[in-house]
């Protein structure tokens, strides 16, 4: 069967590790071209991947004739732009959360999809694909823990990559955009697509005063109740001791699921001095590592057979208008309706 | 030496427990006298118990001169009265929680104890007792997890003995104050006293919706954030499948304490066609039976050495208080100061 | 109900936490006398626990009419006789392990015993009475593991008191009597008596020379296979880094069942730099903490209801002459059977 | 850089598996060819991948000269055969364990690879090259647990796939030869290359009698001890309830190591009326997926780079033979020393 031809636009961390799964990890997929406005780097990674087409300008990449999709992981205020580009020129589009920095960008690129209704479009939320939250799923689709009650969710960054993390801060689009987004939508894939009904988020700088000047804290928390009157509980933080920690929790009337508590990067447990301890994940690349691959796949194998994929626009646009909700409470101190009346 | 000579008030459940360990288990105690409106009952416990004298009015055992404390178990909204009769008598006292129904009867207790330095005032905040929380306690005061950023407090009744529960949910005066008040008074014994700013209380009648005439949920919610900017998240529940489960975390900007993530009965893992599975605590009962050992340990050493306990009359109010402001906050559905201006 | 009276023999580490216990915390019992050859220690621990009636002479002790049982908590040697002396002046009896020091002695202690078949006698084998093991004993015995299997048996003493199990390695019999004599018991007890077969022990000095002088290892492990092909898998460490550890495992045809994996001293999970930590019991005390009070319980009930305990003498020379075998099996380095034909 | 490319022999389940790795989950490698002597199966599984060369003949496959290595994933008696036929004709070489199903073909097969020095050559001990187990070789090579003193092995099937257990069991070899060789192999791989002194091994019947007419039991166990005095206990089960169980821990005398206790299929933890559970998983190719893509990508860097893998064809020769012996003292009932004198 013929192999789905790639081409990616991106060659950050995120976007260099989508290209070596694409090229070596997804069965079906072939990187067939790179595009990246920085040329070394753009020559270094098509000679190590063995890419033969490589472009500096995105329009001119989404023209290639020999490419079946596009997959696009650059700056987020370029995404609806790039997704129109691709998705006019006849290919299917896989593009990295979030959707758009701004709402009325994510309503633009929903109408775009909609126009190219052959066309497959797929977000990156990769939670979905994660082996642990696909099972927890099927779980609570079947019934298994009755009605969800709370989703209590974790998403916390490492003290060990504080720096960078410090660095990237005013990019980043603050706490609730950039961590909580992911949280959001499994909340929403969780219920069904319930939207929240009323929000309040609270946090502060325990450490790092300089989020104060992005009107940001280094943790932060909202609950949220949505509409069917399920409770939701998000915390987010930007430098836990104990590594890379996401851990996602459904109470049910039934049953109770637990993903990652706490989430650890292997099966080894050290018994010594400090006790009986097992390490957690160094940073969220080692933490999502094979549920990148496996959104990939599923991205392919929707090309293949013609299927759409179960991320679509409307998450994006849902999980950003929630996010920045969120962040509106959190500056204004307002518990705050989702949608104003 | 001498023993401390209890006579013991109340014969419910958590009164039977606390007369039985009086009588047998708390090094240094002994258990004098037995009061209860209930006359069999009374002279069932008496005799198994091998105590000789029992009242059937209070106020006449507070006359007893053979009594040095009293331990209080009896109704919550007669707790300031009897704490009065006994510290006017000269007796220690023991008072089970919450310190009164009402928060007005809470400031009266305060006044009543205040009048009587002399005297050992104990309320059963039974948790800070028990040794996983001393444990916790020890580390956040030696700084070992630094600055608290967000407790999280999960307080969950068992599904087994719901029927009972529904019983009692009428008299119970609401999740807030029957079940959060231990986890308020956590939140402010870690935090060394703070007090809540503001706070957003939900929640609903997920799987009992007869909770609804009570102006309750069946689960509840509630986000708290403290005048330093410390975030507590309280969540309580009527009806946990997996069993009685208390779970509290403290997260730090140093490091994180869970206690009892999920807790379980024993040290017993079965592994079977279920996969790997630990079993839950029955109910509160077993789940702090230690506990309720060691916090009358400490009321009647507190009484042989002259020191006053950890925990104060004014740790009673500041509980109360908050639990009916979360109330408060949970009927209104609006976001409240804790005080207001 | 009158408590039953007791003398105990013998102010050790371990016979000072029985007084304790008997005197304030077992229901039905009243520490009444107490002997030992320390004059200074019998003074300060009678002048403690409030006990009038102390003795330098067991003999004395076991004569004295106000005494319904006699604990014995003395060297092992001395077991026997003062068994011996205890049953024949009318006492009930309750003696530490191991039962004897010789197998020889352990059957005059059987033939002793056997003619006072009206008193109560039990051996401190408190595994059985600790909450874990006698969940893990229900579900064997209802039949929810099948057929016994396998079962693994691990006993480490912790490395912090490395320099007294050194100091006291010389009288402790060497690793198999001393330590693996609670394990081979749990052996028989799980599997309803069965008698060893065949076994093979080896070990060595890891870390610690010094127990070669000894004819000992300081890591030393057995293979058994029952007589009913069970087979049996024991482990025994001085100084293990963190900490005390006994875990005991039973894998049976239908369901595994497994107490203490590892065994941890509270409910309290420690998440740091460490990675995600849980701590140790510092020593066996802290371990059996509860088990010591259960089985003096089981004591007192056994002779206020006329009954007899689980643990019988007969357990107590089973267990020994086990030992004795897997100690030779270890010296000359020769698979054995169990008894030479 | 040029793909490796790979032909390979034997399409059964795990030749299967290792030929869509190949294809389409290892960075560098090809799969060019593609062999068996099933022709139905051939065409389908060369279509389904996307292979055009296939081969029913072995020889003729080595000739090809389009082929860079050889996987020979065949029937264990053809392996030394195979792996002549590859290496003469200038083949690297991947071959599934055992090495060999005799002691002698295993040392032919050491001649064979030593007659091609600048050949890769690589044994399939998958579990050297599990995230897990790479973490905790890391950690002994580093010292920090100290000296090993005890490994524990088990290796558990799942009662699931019992009956097709069952019909595979004469072509086995048995326990030791088709479980613990793997569990063998990591006790050389962690003592750095230790070789057995004495070694005694025990099992039974406990569920299915069908095995004791193959000599064998559904049970096995061995106690192992090394030539430095490293002890080993390695047990073996053929119908675990809970499923797929792999578990190794390292004692040492400054700490240990464990990984997998109890190994489950996830992050997920499930709490329900059967308390706090999580699964393990459905069978070993679930358990090792991740580590057999592992072994192959590094077995093409090692022909990219020149260089040759840890696992040795004398590692292969050595666990067959430390798994021979446990077989016989099994069913001679004697215990043995490795290598008679």
């Amino acid at each position: 069967m013929k192999k789905i031809r790639i081409g990616s636009i991106g060659l950050g961390r995120l976007g260099y590790e989508h290209a070596v799964n694409i090229a070596a990890r997804v069965p079906g997929a072939e990187l067939k071209a790179l595009c990246d406005v920085d040329k070394e780097k753009l020559r270094n990674v098509a000679g190590q991947l063995g890419v033969e087409q490589t472009y500096e300008d995105y329009e001119q990449m989404c023209k290639d004739p020999e490419l079946d999709a596009i997959c696009i992981v650059s700056p987020s205020d370029l995404h609806t732009k790039q997704i129109r580009t691709a998705l006019d020129n006849g290919k299917h589009v896989f593009c990295e959360k979030p959707l758009d920095t701004m709402v009325e960008k994510c309503r633009e690129a929903e109408q775009i999809v909609a126009a190219h209704p052959e066309q497959v479009f797929m977000l990156g939320f990769m939670r979905r694909y994660d082996y642990s939250y696909r099972k927890a799923k099927e779980k609570i689709d079947r019934g298994d823990i009755g009605r969800i009650i709370l989703i209590r969710a974790y998403t916390q960054d490492p003290l060990a990559t504080i720096e960078s993390t410090l660095k990237f801060a005013p990019h980043s689009g603050g706490q609730f955009l950039d961590m909580c987004v992911h949280d959001i939508d499994l909340c929403s894939w969780f219920t069904g697509g319930q939207k929240p009904k009323e929000l309040w988020a609270v946090g502060g700088c325990f450490a790092y005063p300089q989020y104060r000047e992005l009107n940001d804290g280094d943790n932060v928390s909202c609950l949220i109740q949505y509409e069917d009157e399920t409770m939701a509980f998000l915390f987010a933080g930007r430098a836990a001791a104990h590594g890379c920690n996401v851990e996602t929790e459904i109470i049910g009337t039934k049953g109770t699921l637990r993903i990652g508590s706490v989430g650890t990067d292997s099966m080894l447990e050290v018994l010594s001095e400090n006790g009986v301890c097992r390490e957690c994940y160094p940073d969220f690349m080692y933490r999502w590592h094979d549920a990148y691959i496996a959104e990939m796949e599923e991205f392919v194998n929707c090309i293949r057979e013609g299927r759409k994929p179960g991320v679509t626009v409307y998450d994006g646009t849902l999980a950003s208008e929630t996010a920045y909700r969120c962040k509106e409470s959190f500056e204004t101190g307002k518990k705050l309706s989702f949608r104003e009346n």
